[in-house]
């Protein structure tokens, strides 16, 4: 199988962490978004949307990174079941999570950014109006997640003890959100306040992050060593 | 089990459809969202975020219509396989296109009109920039619609020869847009080149949304029925 990805996405590292925490066999191939490849005609063969990530096991082309998580959990044998269960009320209730994701967690933290610091750095026109809506998105999806389903003591999302392909996805745009939030305060366009505004009154976030590192140890850690690299070479440059 | 919806709902709609023409047998709650109801404490207990559509069949309180439609597909024997294929292949297509959705033709049509002329009729500030966005979203979302899932001469999406969950979603969404386009052209606050523009170029998905129609009779044109009378209430007062 074929595994197209840029490691600086976050739907792209979920999908190689599920991979290698399960043993699934795999070829990554990088599509390097910032030199614009996955905009190349080759790359369009297997996504024609240009979009990472995106998989080719010789039976499908397949994008979209929860409906690729799915696939991958049911269609390898030895995925052990927590990731994505065979049982409907289990299954339904990860699915809704996944569902809701899209247009909350994402899209918060996508439009907060995209509106805010990253026009400025890129040079668009700032949308306050947006980036505002975007943060109370972003903050109200936070409190969703630690209100809703993180509720009691359990480890991970739905009262589980172990994690599922949910617990995998939201993890993963957290640690973008967490280090675009470092990147920025430490280049001096977000200050404390700011910072702390948004991830500051979110223990239980926090502690459920340390909770699906260690139970992907050290997979989590691996791939997410670009981001941790991008933030050193950052800081070094200060 | 219980069906809470607000029919004018795209989402609602959709699930209404797939039990009636399924047979699954529910009863149908009314959730007002213009009055209010979606907030109410006791909605609440059935969906702790407050939106239609959502279910509650003594075994699970679930929301998303996406998670929805393929937890009934599942979980309710009888449905036919071609709504929700069984077979790995088949089914990481129906949930790629479905998770496309959130974040290209439902974000591209709801931002494109809360932006612009609901924003004008409801007395929110008018964001010319964002609808742009959003415009442009949606016309490509058609356009991509069109050209990779429509390819051909199947009569429902990925070249299939009946309908999927997939086809239901969409279909329902693009009905949506239709009416608000139709609704604001009565109301002269969209003229004829701006419909145009949106929905004009796209033949396939007009051909597309009948065979949908014709597959879910009488069900499908029953449940639209709001929307039909909704238009006619509004041109009969111009």
């Amino acid at each position: 199988m074929k595994v197209y990805v840029d490691r600086m996405s976050q739907p792209s590292r979920a999908i190689l962490i599920f991979c290698k925490v399960n043993g699934i066999e795999f070829e990554e191939v990088r599509i390097d978004i910032f030199k614009g490849q996955h905009r190349s005609p080759q790359f369009k063969e297997i996504n024609p949307l240009g979009l990472v990530p995106a998989i080719d096991d010789g039976r499908i082309k397949l994008f979209e990174s929860h409906a690729i998580l799915r696939y991958l959990a049911c269609a390898f044998p030895g995925v052990p079941d927590h990731w994505y269960p065979a049982d409907d009320i289990n299954r339904a209730k990860i699915n809704s999570i996944l569902d809701w994701h899209h247009s909350n967690l994402r899209f918060g933290s996508v439009s907060l950014f995209r509106n805010s610091i990253l026009a400025l750095v890129f040079g668009f026109p700032v949308n306050q109006e947006a980036a505002n809506k975007g943060e109370k998105l972003l903050c109200s999806s936070l409190s969703t997640i630690e209100s809703i389903w993180l509720k009691g003591d359990a480890k991970f999302l739905l009262g589980n003890n172990q994690p599922s392909i949910a617990d995998l996805s939201l993890v993963c745009e957290i640690m973008q959100l967490e280090e675009k939030l470092d990147i920025f305060f430490l280049s001096q366009l977000l200050n404390e306040k700011d910072r702390l505004r948004i991830m500051g009154p979110h223990k239980k976030i926090s502690q459920w992050v340390e909770n699906f590192k260690a139970a992907t140890s050290p997979h989590f850690e691996q791939v997410h060593e670009i981001l941790y690299k991008a933030k050193a070479k950052f800081h070094a440059k200060l």
